[in-house]
């Protein structure tokens, strides 16, 4: 089963009820939590072999456990506040081994204002760590995926096809997002776990809308894969947002003023019958689909 | 490192802020939530080989990974409501493996009134579920494990060392608890995951008192194992709580009135220089130490 066919197969069991204003199929689900806030949930299981190999340090499990949850929160224009951790670890691996991992989620945790509040620890075969993540966001600011309208620009923050080199070690774009959600409005945002390939899917299936990327705009710097590579590998971890036309400029704009929003324009949303483009250098058109890094 | 120097450990790192009420070192973390209700937070892993075996079908598994946590917040006084489940699964176990899990999960989650609104699927070695709970509690209502006072007896739900039979298919004692919590003013709560000489321990040490426990009151079954293993054994998910001497009569007036509170009183608690002690059918006391089934 694949990713979206399962977020749909399970979406359809579980109904959001009445204090839930988003359950699955965001990159967090909403509750309704104070007369201006909302609360954010997220959680991501990392594991030896997937999403790590064995030559990562455990220092780089614990930050990396936490900061793809930080991706999630930041996709809705969040701020991170509380975390649960569950590890597996095998035995042969020993105290010192959990006692780095703990510090790699120390470090970052501190580094976001994050506290820990619970946990759970086993033993396992592989090296296993969950996080769920519990943030909150201004009601007037967050940016859910599926928002996305005809005649929005496409951006995404950084550079893509980077993952490989710096999964283990990247800084989510919480202040990025903090930047996007409070001083801009935004249609729509998602985080590019899967690549953009996949993840640009998910944002216009969401939205039922159809994008155009222009492959000559898409940023790529000297640590990235070729384009080709680049637009279908994950972990980027970068942000993929649209916005309508006016604050677009207002985005543009910006971005030349001050060099703390380092964002870029890939292209803009069509409606649904084109369905998710590439438009080559020399103008051919190329369909975008959907795959890329699919976990399972 | 056993799991208690590790709470104490991680504890040390991460002190709870303001609205965290309880971080670390109880069943659930309490995080503020409204004037009359806190935010309970749990989260528990299972993973093969170490919580069930190859043989558990995946439903019993999907079932398993949700009623751990609901038995956490049980312990608190409190009522489950929302979940979220990333799980690992071995490539070459398939969809319809997962399935099943998921109808575990639903099953239980619908019997509880608890919704999902969040997941995370993943490939692994070995199949992984974890689960994180959010319930909330009345603040007039929250039992936690550290309030247990010298005078106060000693209850447990159910029997013990029936965890070998049972685990994979217990239901979890919300309704004890939510009896418990509200019609009765207990001292302190703790659930029997990890055996009741390992969980006493926990209560005791929390509190910094004794305890005595009577080998003769202690509640078996034809299912149980035999007395000696059954309080090291673990996964009872039953629950041990303390009441002062009042609240402890109308308890046991309760117990005799009606069938839906099946309660033991097995001991007392004590001055902490007493330790925890195991007092035998000839009344020689042996002390009760933290053994039982540590997970890591």
């Amino acid at each position: 089963m694949k990713e979206l066919e399962f977020i749909r197969y399970i979406s359809k069991k579980f109904k959001a009820g009445k204090p839930v204003v988003k359950g699955i199929g965001d990159d967090c689900a909403i509750l309704d939590y104070t007369k201006t806030r909302y609360m954010l949930l997220t959680c991501d299981m990392i594991i030896e072999g997937t999403h790590f190999s064995g030559k990562a340090t455990p220092f780089q499990i614990g930050w990396k456990a936490v900061a793809v949850n930080i991706s999630d929160i930041a996709a809705m224009g969040g701020i991170p506040r509380y975390i649960l951790v569950s590890a597996g670890i095998p035995r042969n691996k020993g105290a010192k081994f959990l006692k780095e991992i703990i510090k790699g989620i120390e470090t970052i945790s501190r580094r976001f204002n994050i506290l820990l509040i619970g946990g759970d620890t086993n033993v396992s075969r592989e090296t296993v760590i969950n996080v769920t993540l519990i943030g909150e966001v201004e009601k007037k600011c967050v940016i859910t995926r599926d928002g996305a309208r005809r005649g929005d620009l496409i951006f995404v923050t950084g550079c893509l096809g980077e993952g490989r080199v710096k999964h283990l070690n990247f800084l989510p774009r919480l202040k990025e997002a903090r930047i996007l959600a409070k001083d801009f409005k935004l249609n729509s945002m998602i985080d590019l776990s899967d690549g953009l390939a996949m993840d640009l899917n998910r944002l216009t299936e969401a939205a039922k809308v159809g994008a155009r990327v222009y492959k000559s705009l898409i940023p790529l710097s000297d640590a990235s894969e070729p384009l080709d590579k680049a637009i279908l590998a994950g972990e980027d971890f970068e942000l993929l947002f649209t916005a309508p036309i006016g604050e677009s400029k207002k985005l543009i704009k910006r971005m030349g003023r001050r060099e703390d929003l380092p964002i870029t324009l890939i292209g803009e949303i069509v409606d649904r019958r084109f369905g998710v483009q590439l438009i080559q250098e020399e103008g051919k058109i190329k369909p975008l689909k959907p795959k890329g890094f699919a976990h399972l």
